[in-house]
Protein backbone atom coordinates (compact mmCIF):
# COMPACT_ATOMS: atom_id res chain seq x y z
CA UNK A 1 0.00 0.00 0.00
CA UNK A 2 2.79 2.33 1.08
CA UNK A 3 5.21 3.25 -1.84
CA UNK A 4 8.45 4.25 -1.71
CA UNK A 5 8.65 7.98 -2.52
CA UNK A 6 12.08 10.06 -3.34
CA UNK A 7 11.42 10.75 -7.59
CA UNK A 8 11.13 14.09 -7.76
CA UNK A 9 10.51 16.12 -11.31
CA UNK A 10 13.16 17.69 -12.46
CA UNK A 11 10.90 20.64 -13.27
CA UNK A 12 10.67 20.55 -9.05
CA UNK A 13 13.02 22.42 -6.20
CA UNK A 14 15.95 20.66 -6.17
CA UNK A 15 16.67 19.75 -2.49
CA UNK A 16 19.67 20.24 -0.56
CA UNK A 17 22.29 17.42 -0.64
CA UNK A 18 20.83 15.76 -4.07
CA UNK A 19 23.46 13.80 -4.79
CA UNK A 20 25.34 13.99 -7.96
CA UNK A 21 25.35 10.08 -9.24
CA UNK A 22 22.57 7.77 -10.51
CA UNK A 23 23.33 5.22 -7.50
CA UNK A 24 23.72 8.18 -5.27
CA UNK A 25 19.97 9.02 -5.75
CA UNK A 26 18.97 5.57 -5.43
CA UNK A 27 20.57 5.14 -1.97
CA UNK A 28 19.06 8.61 -0.72
CA UNK A 29 15.30 7.27 -2.44
CA UNK A 30 15.71 4.23 -0.58
CA UNK A 31 16.79 6.17 2.57
CA UNK A 32 14.33 8.59 2.47
CA UNK A 33 11.22 5.36 1.71
CA UNK A 34 12.52 3.88 4.55
CA UNK A 35 11.80 7.09 6.76
CA UNK A 36 8.92 7.56 5.52
CA UNK A 37 7.96 3.94 6.77
CA UNK A 38 9.41 3.89 9.67
CA UNK A 39 8.30 7.22 11.00
CA UNK A 40 4.78 6.72 10.15
CA UNK A 41 4.72 3.69 11.91
CA UNK A 42 6.84 4.22 15.19
CA UNK A 43 5.85 8.49 15.19
CA UNK A 44 9.09 11.07 15.30
CA UNK A 45 10.30 10.16 18.50
CA UNK A 46 10.16 6.60 18.95
CA UNK A 47 11.76 6.32 15.31
CA UNK A 48 15.69 6.09 15.41
CA UNK A 49 18.02 6.43 12.70
CA UNK A 50 19.12 2.63 12.93
CA UNK A 51 15.89 1.74 12.68
CA UNK A 52 15.69 3.89 9.53
CA UNK A 53 18.87 2.63 8.13
CA UNK A 54 18.10 -1.09 8.83
CA UNK A 55 14.75 -0.43 6.87
CA UNK A 56 16.70 1.20 4.33
CA UNK A 57 19.18 -1.99 3.87
CA UNK A 58 21.88 0.28 4.09
CA UNK A 59 25.05 0.96 6.97
CA UNK A 60 24.26 3.71 9.57
CA UNK A 61 27.28 5.85 8.48
CA UNK A 62 25.69 5.87 4.82
CA UNK A 63 22.69 8.24 6.19
CA UNK A 64 24.97 10.86 7.07
CA UNK A 65 25.96 11.36 3.57
CA UNK A 66 22.66 12.59 2.88
CA UNK A 67 21.33 14.10 5.79
CA UNK A 68 22.96 15.51 8.91
CA UNK A 69 19.98 14.58 11.51
CA UNK A 70 16.98 12.56 12.08
CA UNK A 71 14.91 16.18 11.54
CA UNK A 72 16.67 16.98 8.19
CA UNK A 73 15.41 13.82 6.99
CA UNK A 74 11.83 14.53 8.64
CA UNK A 75 11.75 17.90 7.04
CA UNK A 76 12.79 17.00 3.33
CA UNK A 77 9.65 14.03 3.86
CA UNK A 78 7.66 17.14 4.54
CA UNK A 79 8.63 18.70 1.77
CA UNK A 80 8.64 15.71 -0.79
CA UNK A 81 5.12 15.31 0.39
CA UNK A 82 4.15 18.88 -0.77
CA UNK A 83 6.52 18.28 -3.90
CA UNK A 84 4.55 14.68 -4.69
CA UNK A 85 0.49 16.02 -4.01
CA UNK A 86 1.35 19.16 -6.15
CA UNK A 87 2.51 17.21 -8.86
CA UNK A 88 0.01 14.60 -8.69
CA UNK A 89 -3.01 16.98 -8.48
CA UNK A 90 -1.07 19.10 -10.93
CA UNK A 91 -0.81 15.84 -13.75
CA UNK A 92 -4.42 14.91 -12.78
CA UNK A 93 -5.96 18.34 -13.74
CA UNK A 94 -3.66 18.91 -16.38
CA UNK A 95 -5.28 20.19 -19.79
CA UNK A 96 -9.00 20.57 -17.98
CA UNK A 97 -10.35 23.91 -18.47
CA UNK A 98 -13.13 24.33 -15.79
CA UNK A 99 -12.33 25.27 -12.32
CA UNK A 100 -14.97 22.70 -11.00
CA UNK A 101 -14.01 20.10 -13.13
CA UNK A 102 -10.60 20.44 -11.95
CA UNK A 103 -11.55 20.62 -8.61
CA UNK A 104 -13.35 17.44 -8.41
CA UNK A 105 -10.14 15.64 -10.39
CA UNK A 106 -7.78 17.49 -7.90
CA UNK A 107 -9.91 16.07 -5.00
CA UNK A 108 -10.15 12.50 -6.63
CA UNK A 109 -6.29 12.51 -6.99
CA UNK A 110 -5.16 13.78 -3.76
CA UNK A 111 -7.31 10.88 -2.28
CA UNK A 112 -5.68 8.46 -3.89
CA UNK A 113 -2.34 9.90 -3.12
CA UNK A 114 -3.42 9.80 0.86
CA UNK A 115 -4.67 6.73 0.77
CA UNK A 116 -1.26 5.43 -0.91
CA UNK A 117 0.82 7.40 0.97
CA UNK A 118 -1.00 6.57 4.47
CA UNK A 119 2.55 6.88 6.68
CA UNK A 120 3.37 10.52 4.38
CA UNK A 121 0.07 11.83 5.66
CA UNK A 122 0.63 11.22 9.10
CA UNK A 123 3.99 12.88 8.97
CA UNK A 124 2.71 15.95 7.83
CA UNK A 125 0.73 15.96 10.35
CA UNK A 126 3.50 15.51 13.40
CA UNK A 127 5.24 18.10 11.55
CA UNK A 128 2.92 20.83 13.90
CA UNK A 129 4.83 19.27 16.56
CA UNK A 130 8.32 18.46 15.20
CA UNK A 131 8.94 21.18 12.21
CA UNK A 132 6.69 23.39 12.65
CA UNK A 133 7.96 25.90 10.08
CA UNK A 134 7.59 23.14 7.22
CA UNK A 135 4.52 22.54 8.67
CA UNK A 136 3.25 26.13 7.91
CA UNK A 137 5.19 25.75 4.41
CA UNK A 138 3.63 22.87 3.33
CA UNK A 139 0.09 24.17 3.63
CA UNK A 140 1.30 27.69 3.07
CA UNK A 141 2.27 26.56 -0.44
CA UNK A 142 -0.87 24.62 -1.02
CA UNK A 143 -2.75 27.97 0.28
CA UNK A 144 -1.10 30.16 -2.03
CA UNK A 145 -1.72 27.92 -5.18
CA UNK A 146 -5.21 27.30 -4.69
CA UNK A 147 -5.93 31.09 -3.93
CA UNK A 148 -4.62 31.99 -7.42
CA UNK A 149 -6.52 29.07 -9.01
CA UNK A 150 -9.43 30.60 -7.43
CA UNK A 151 -9.12 33.53 -8.29
CA UNK A 152 -8.69 32.74 -11.92
CA UNK A 153 -11.23 31.03 -12.23
CA UNK A 154 -13.54 33.31 -9.97
CA UNK A 155 -12.39 36.39 -13.42
CA UNK A 156 -13.10 34.03 -15.91
CA UNK A 157 -16.61 33.08 -14.45
CA UNK A 158 -15.96 29.69 -13.72
CA UNK A 159 -16.97 29.95 -10.15
CA UNK A 160 -19.09 32.60 -8.45
CA UNK A 161 -17.65 35.76 -6.10
CA UNK A 162 -16.34 35.21 -3.09
CA UNK A 163 -13.43 35.02 -1.16
CA UNK A 164 -10.55 33.22 -2.25
CA UNK A 165 -8.60 33.05 1.22
CA UNK A 166 -11.21 31.45 3.30
CA UNK A 167 -12.31 29.72 0.22
CA UNK A 168 -9.00 27.98 -0.76
CA UNK A 169 -8.96 27.14 3.23
CA UNK A 170 -11.97 25.56 3.50
CA UNK A 171 -11.49 23.52 0.24
CA UNK A 172 -8.20 22.34 1.74
CA UNK A 173 -9.78 21.53 4.94
CA UNK A 174 -12.35 19.16 2.76
CA UNK A 175 -9.77 17.89 1.08
CA UNK A 176 -7.63 16.73 4.34
CA UNK A 177 -10.58 15.88 6.14
CA UNK A 178 -11.79 13.12 3.75
CA UNK A 179 -8.18 11.97 3.34
CA UNK A 180 -8.34 11.19 7.31
CA UNK A 181 -11.09 9.43 7.28
CA UNK A 182 -9.47 6.83 4.77
CA UNK A 183 -5.76 6.51 6.53
CA UNK A 184 -6.85 7.53 10.12
CA UNK A 185 -10.68 6.18 10.58
CA UNK A 186 -9.78 3.51 8.08
CA UNK A 187 -12.87 4.33 6.11
CA UNK A 188 -14.49 1.87 4.00
CA UNK A 189 -16.28 4.27 1.59
CA UNK A 190 -14.47 4.20 -1.90
CA UNK A 191 -13.15 7.16 -2.88
CA UNK A 192 -15.57 8.10 -5.86
CA UNK A 193 -18.45 8.29 -3.28
CA UNK A 194 -16.24 10.52 -1.41
CA UNK A 195 -15.77 12.59 -4.11
CA UNK A 196 -19.42 12.34 -5.39
CA UNK A 197 -20.41 13.80 -1.91
CA UNK A 198 -17.63 16.27 -1.14
CA UNK A 199 -17.81 18.00 -4.91
CA UNK A 200 -21.86 18.14 -4.48
CA UNK A 201 -21.35 20.19 -1.65
CA UNK A 202 -18.26 22.48 -2.96
CA UNK A 203 -20.70 22.54 -5.98
CA UNK A 204 -24.46 23.60 -4.68
CA UNK A 205 -23.99 24.08 -1.17
CA UNK A 206 -26.59 22.06 1.31
CA UNK A 207 -29.30 24.52 0.96
CA UNK A 208 -32.42 22.74 -0.39
CA UNK B 1 -5.86 34.50 25.61
CA UNK B 2 -5.68 31.00 26.85
CA UNK B 3 -8.86 30.77 29.52
CA UNK B 4 -8.07 27.80 32.22
CA UNK B 5 -10.02 24.92 31.55
CA UNK B 6 -11.76 22.43 33.88
CA UNK B 7 -15.38 22.82 34.74
CA UNK B 8 -17.85 20.67 33.18
CA UNK B 9 -21.59 20.94 33.28
CA UNK B 10 -23.44 18.30 35.54
CA UNK B 11 -25.02 16.65 32.29
CA UNK B 12 -21.53 15.66 30.47
CA UNK B 13 -19.49 12.40 31.13
CA UNK B 14 -18.22 12.51 34.50
CA UNK B 15 -13.88 12.26 34.27
CA UNK B 16 -12.48 9.31 36.10
CA UNK B 17 -10.95 10.49 39.41
CA UNK B 18 -13.51 13.53 39.82
CA UNK B 19 -12.65 14.77 43.26
CA UNK B 20 -15.60 14.65 45.69
CA UNK B 21 -14.72 18.22 47.22
CA UNK B 22 -15.07 21.86 45.46
CA UNK B 23 -11.67 21.83 46.76
CA UNK B 24 -10.43 18.84 45.34
CA UNK B 25 -11.90 19.76 42.01
CA UNK B 26 -10.41 23.58 41.97
CA UNK B 27 -6.88 21.73 42.37
CA UNK B 28 -7.47 18.94 40.05
CA UNK B 29 -9.27 21.86 37.65
CA UNK B 30 -5.81 23.95 38.36
CA UNK B 31 -3.79 20.74 36.95
CA UNK B 32 -5.95 20.33 34.11
CA UNK B 33 -5.20 24.34 33.59
CA UNK B 34 -1.66 24.18 33.98
CA UNK B 35 -1.40 20.78 31.97
CA UNK B 36 -3.00 22.64 28.93
CA UNK B 37 -0.47 25.80 29.14
CA UNK B 38 2.22 23.43 29.62
CA UNK B 39 1.98 20.58 26.89
CA UNK B 40 0.12 23.59 24.92
CA UNK B 41 3.38 25.29 24.91
CA UNK B 42 6.03 22.60 24.98
CA UNK B 43 4.77 19.86 22.94
CA UNK B 44 4.02 16.38 24.92
CA UNK B 45 7.41 15.09 24.96
CA UNK B 46 9.40 18.33 26.49
CA UNK B 47 6.52 18.81 28.95
CA UNK B 48 7.21 17.21 32.65
CA UNK B 49 4.98 16.66 35.52
CA UNK B 50 7.13 18.65 37.13
CA UNK B 51 6.79 21.57 34.84
CA UNK B 52 2.73 21.22 34.93
CA UNK B 53 2.89 21.43 39.03
CA UNK B 54 5.34 24.33 38.71
CA UNK B 55 2.53 25.80 36.93
CA UNK B 56 -0.58 24.89 38.79
CA UNK B 57 1.24 26.14 42.18
CA UNK B 58 1.19 22.20 43.55
CA UNK B 59 3.55 20.32 45.17
CA UNK B 60 4.15 17.52 42.43
CA UNK B 61 3.01 14.48 44.76
CA UNK B 62 -0.88 16.69 44.75
CA UNK B 63 -0.75 15.64 40.77
CA UNK B 64 -0.51 11.73 41.19
CA UNK B 65 -3.89 12.45 43.72
CA UNK B 66 -5.81 13.29 40.51
CA UNK B 67 -3.71 11.68 37.37
CA UNK B 68 -1.69 8.26 37.74
CA UNK B 69 0.74 9.42 34.42
CA UNK B 70 1.33 12.51 31.99
CA UNK B 71 -0.49 10.10 29.11
CA UNK B 72 -3.56 10.47 31.61
CA UNK B 73 -3.75 14.11 31.87
CA UNK B 74 -3.26 14.42 28.56
CA UNK B 75 -5.79 12.28 27.85
CA UNK B 76 -8.32 13.79 30.01
CA UNK B 77 -7.35 17.32 28.44
CA UNK B 78 -8.59 15.76 24.71
CA UNK B 79 -11.84 14.40 26.30
CA UNK B 80 -12.26 17.55 28.03
CA UNK B 81 -11.48 19.66 24.31
CA UNK B 82 -14.56 17.71 23.31
CA UNK B 83 -16.70 17.87 26.09
CA UNK B 84 -16.32 21.43 26.03
CA UNK B 85 -16.29 22.45 22.23
CA UNK B 86 -19.66 20.13 22.08
CA UNK B 87 -21.23 22.57 24.82
CA UNK B 88 -20.10 25.69 23.15
CA UNK B 89 -21.50 24.86 20.21
CA UNK B 90 -24.99 23.67 21.72
CA UNK B 91 -25.29 26.22 24.09
CA UNK B 92 -24.33 28.69 20.42
CA UNK B 93 -27.33 27.12 18.60
CA UNK B 94 -29.81 26.11 21.34
CA UNK B 95 -33.27 27.09 19.61
CA UNK B 96 -32.11 27.94 16.65
CA UNK B 97 -34.39 25.89 14.86
CA UNK B 98 -33.12 26.19 11.34
CA UNK B 99 -30.58 23.65 10.48
CA UNK B 100 -28.00 25.94 8.07
CA UNK B 101 -28.81 29.31 10.21
CA UNK B 102 -27.58 26.73 13.24
CA UNK B 103 -24.46 25.65 11.23
CA UNK B 104 -23.62 29.53 10.84
CA UNK B 105 -23.81 29.97 14.55
CA UNK B 106 -22.25 26.40 15.39
CA UNK B 107 -18.75 27.59 13.23
CA UNK B 108 -18.80 30.38 14.78
CA UNK B 109 -18.94 29.49 18.19
CA UNK B 110 -16.45 27.26 17.36
CA UNK B 111 -13.94 29.42 16.00
CA UNK B 112 -14.25 31.48 19.02
CA UNK B 113 -13.68 28.81 21.00
CA UNK B 114 -10.34 27.83 19.47
CA UNK B 115 -9.06 31.35 19.35
CA UNK B 116 -9.40 31.19 23.11
CA UNK B 117 -7.90 27.69 23.64
CA UNK B 118 -5.11 27.58 20.84
CA UNK B 119 -3.03 25.49 23.16
CA UNK B 120 -6.37 22.77 23.20
CA UNK B 121 -6.11 22.77 19.67
CA UNK B 122 -2.95 21.41 19.42
CA UNK B 123 -3.36 19.20 22.36
CA UNK B 124 -6.07 17.07 20.47
CA UNK B 125 -4.11 17.38 16.62
CA UNK B 126 -0.80 15.88 18.92
CA UNK B 127 -3.23 13.16 20.63
CA UNK B 128 -3.12 11.78 17.08
CA UNK B 129 0.75 10.38 18.11
CA UNK B 130 0.13 10.43 22.16
CA UNK B 131 -3.21 8.63 22.54
CA UNK B 132 -4.67 7.89 18.91
CA UNK B 133 -7.97 6.06 20.76
CA UNK B 134 -8.42 9.62 22.17
CA UNK B 135 -8.26 11.30 18.89
CA UNK B 136 -10.49 8.83 16.76
CA UNK B 137 -12.65 9.37 20.16
CA UNK B 138 -12.74 13.13 19.98
CA UNK B 139 -13.26 13.44 15.85
CA UNK B 140 -15.74 10.26 15.92
CA UNK B 141 -18.16 11.77 18.62
CA UNK B 142 -18.22 14.90 16.73
CA UNK B 143 -19.06 13.03 13.44
CA UNK B 144 -21.72 11.01 15.30
CA UNK B 145 -23.53 14.53 16.29
CA UNK B 146 -22.88 15.46 12.97
CA UNK B 147 -24.48 12.90 10.70
CA UNK B 148 -27.46 12.76 13.27
CA UNK B 149 -28.18 16.31 12.80
CA UNK B 150 -27.79 16.59 9.20
CA UNK B 151 -29.84 13.32 8.82
CA UNK B 152 -32.48 14.91 10.67
CA UNK B 153 -32.44 18.46 8.96
CA UNK B 154 -32.72 16.67 5.76
CA UNK B 155 -35.81 14.32 6.81
CA UNK B 156 -37.23 17.98 7.49
CA UNK B 157 -36.30 19.34 4.52
CA UNK B 158 -34.12 22.49 5.77
CA UNK B 159 -31.32 20.87 3.62
CA UNK B 160 -30.57 19.32 0.21
CA UNK B 161 -30.70 15.41 0.14
CA UNK B 162 -26.75 13.86 0.33
CA UNK B 163 -24.60 11.11 1.97
CA UNK B 164 -24.69 12.91 5.91
CA UNK B 165 -21.45 11.08 6.70
CA UNK B 166 -18.90 12.52 4.09
CA UNK B 167 -21.25 15.81 4.83
CA UNK B 168 -20.19 15.56 8.48
CA UNK B 169 -16.76 15.19 7.88
CA UNK B 170 -16.35 18.09 4.75
CA UNK B 171 -18.01 20.07 7.16
CA UNK B 172 -15.73 19.74 10.43
CA UNK B 173 -12.90 19.57 7.75
CA UNK B 174 -13.78 23.11 6.94
CA UNK B 175 -14.12 24.15 10.49
CA UNK B 176 -10.77 22.59 11.66
CA UNK B 177 -9.14 24.28 8.64
CA UNK B 178 -10.68 27.58 9.27
CA UNK B 179 -9.89 27.40 13.01
CA UNK B 180 -5.94 26.66 12.33
CA UNK B 181 -6.30 29.65 9.95
CA UNK B 182 -6.42 31.49 13.38
CA UNK B 183 -4.46 29.74 15.68
CA UNK B 184 -1.05 27.98 13.45
CA UNK B 185 -0.95 30.84 10.71
CA UNK B 186 -2.47 33.99 13.02
CA UNK B 187 -4.94 34.76 10.53
CA UNK B 188 -6.00 38.55 11.35
CA UNK B 189 -9.18 37.93 9.36
CA UNK B 190 -11.80 38.59 11.99
CA UNK B 191 -13.84 35.70 12.69
CA UNK B 192 -17.02 37.27 11.75
CA UNK B 193 -15.56 37.33 7.75
CA UNK B 194 -14.68 33.61 7.89
CA UNK B 195 -17.89 32.44 8.90
CA UNK B 196 -19.41 34.73 6.44
CA UNK B 197 -17.16 33.64 3.45
CA UNK B 198 -17.40 29.33 4.52
CA UNK B 199 -21.10 29.66 5.12
CA UNK B 200 -21.37 31.17 1.98
CA UNK B 201 -19.73 28.26 0.56
CA UNK B 202 -21.65 25.66 2.82
CA UNK B 203 -25.01 27.00 2.08
CA UNK B 204 -24.69 28.04 -2.13
CA UNK B 205 -21.59 26.13 -2.86
CA UNK B 206 -19.24 28.00 -5.36
CA UNK B 207 -20.88 27.29 -9.15
CA UNK B 208 -21.21 30.47 -10.94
Amino acid sequence: MNKPIGKTDASQKTPVNQPKTARGEATRNAILGAAERVIGAKGYSDASIGHITSEAGVAQGTFYIYFKTKEEVFSELVLEMGRLVRHTISEATQGIENRLEAEKAGLRAFLEFVKAHPDLYRIVQEALFVDPDAYREYYGAFADGYRTGLTEAEAAGQISIGDPDTRAWALMGIARALGEQLVVFNSETPISELVASAYDLIENGIKP
